[in-house]
């Protein structure tokens, strides 16, 4: 009998490819670039101090974007996703942009994305973002189980947890040891090779 | 200013791969196989006349496969997704079936597809199909402004045009001269250099 089909929504920090503000900060040399919702909690003030520290060091959206070009999928990331689209259908759910994820999406064969922007000025300058709806991945498997989907849902982190509640099977990757008290509920993947099962079994 | 992200939403048979069925009635020299909604209007009973005629003939859902393995996507369909894909993101919205469907989009690179499945019993015998939901196209691309993103749609047929209506831009390729005159208000395109423009437009 055919069941109903079946879309895996995953995360992408963490989960497909590296933190990406870690690693601008990496390889600008700029620390405070590390910042993360653990150090200021509200995100937009987050992200508000981003931009600042973006704009005193006169970096612009080109030059984060050759930062990211340099970065690779996290290993195995790509024989994953290859194995993944040939069983299933994928959509990739991220709070991360469209300018900064392309580089990415390119190596790992231009997976659907669904995510958010940034707004530059005429001289390339990063001067905003634009979040395109508030708790995205949520509303995004809702609306995959509403056009009758089975949805199986995978992230790292507590920005994941509400969509990994919504969906049939929710998968944490490689998460914090916080993460994984706090949601004992969601079974815990260390390796591709066991996400594999698990969606497998599903 | 950014706008809203963009998702292009096709069809798929006639609009990046050939007619399935009328392909498979060429390669298996089962001219009945032909029958369209054109013939037999209320699709449930064309599909039971399509198990029968399959059945009639001992074709299995592998030799089905195997015919459709042999089939390319439509000339110039595979760079035209790659332009795209780089520019946008990307969703298939069709009729047809995930069993149908997978060597094109193995050849297509495996862009995210909504459709049907096939049921088929031990022997690999067609023997049932399952609509996912009801007038899906529409309410894929109703989901998809749910989730605040700008949606282009474009198909070839009249199980197109209420997708196209909801899109934000709706473009007919090589549509019937019956569909063209009766759908004037969306754009119609012959090629993809046409459907390029006329997304890069928008």
């Amino acid at each position: 009998m055919a069941k109903r089909p079946v879309i895996v929504a995953m995360d992408l920090e963490g989960v497909l490819v590296p933190e990406v503000w870690i690693s601008v900060a990496e390889k600008t040399g700029i620390p405070e670039l590390r910042l993360t919702t653990r150090d200021i909690s509200d995100y937009s003030v987050l992200m508000k101090r981003r931009l600042e520290i973006l704009k005193e060091n006169g970096l612009k959206l080109r030059d984060i974007q050759a930062v990211i070009e340099t970065m690779e999928p996290l290993p195995g990331a790509l024989e994953y996703m290859d194995w993944l689209r040939e069983r299933y259908q994928a959509i990739i759910l991220s709070d991360t942009f469209y300018e900064f994820a392309s580089p990415f999406m390119r190596k790992l064969g231009w997976p659907t994305l669904f995510c958010n922007s940034l707004v530059t000025d005429e001289q390339n300058n990063v001067i905003d973002y634009k979040m395109r709806i508030l708790d995205g991945k949520r509303h995004a498997v809702l609306s995959l189980k509403n056009l009758n989907f089975d949805v199986i849902a995978m992230g790292d982190s507590y920005n994941d947890t509400s969509m990994l509640e919504e969906a049939g099977l929710g998968i944490l990757f490689r998460p914090s040891e916080n993460v994984k008290r706090e949601f004992p509920q969601f079974p815990v993947a260390e390796e591709y090779e066991t996400v594999k099962s698990l969606i497998s079994g599903f």
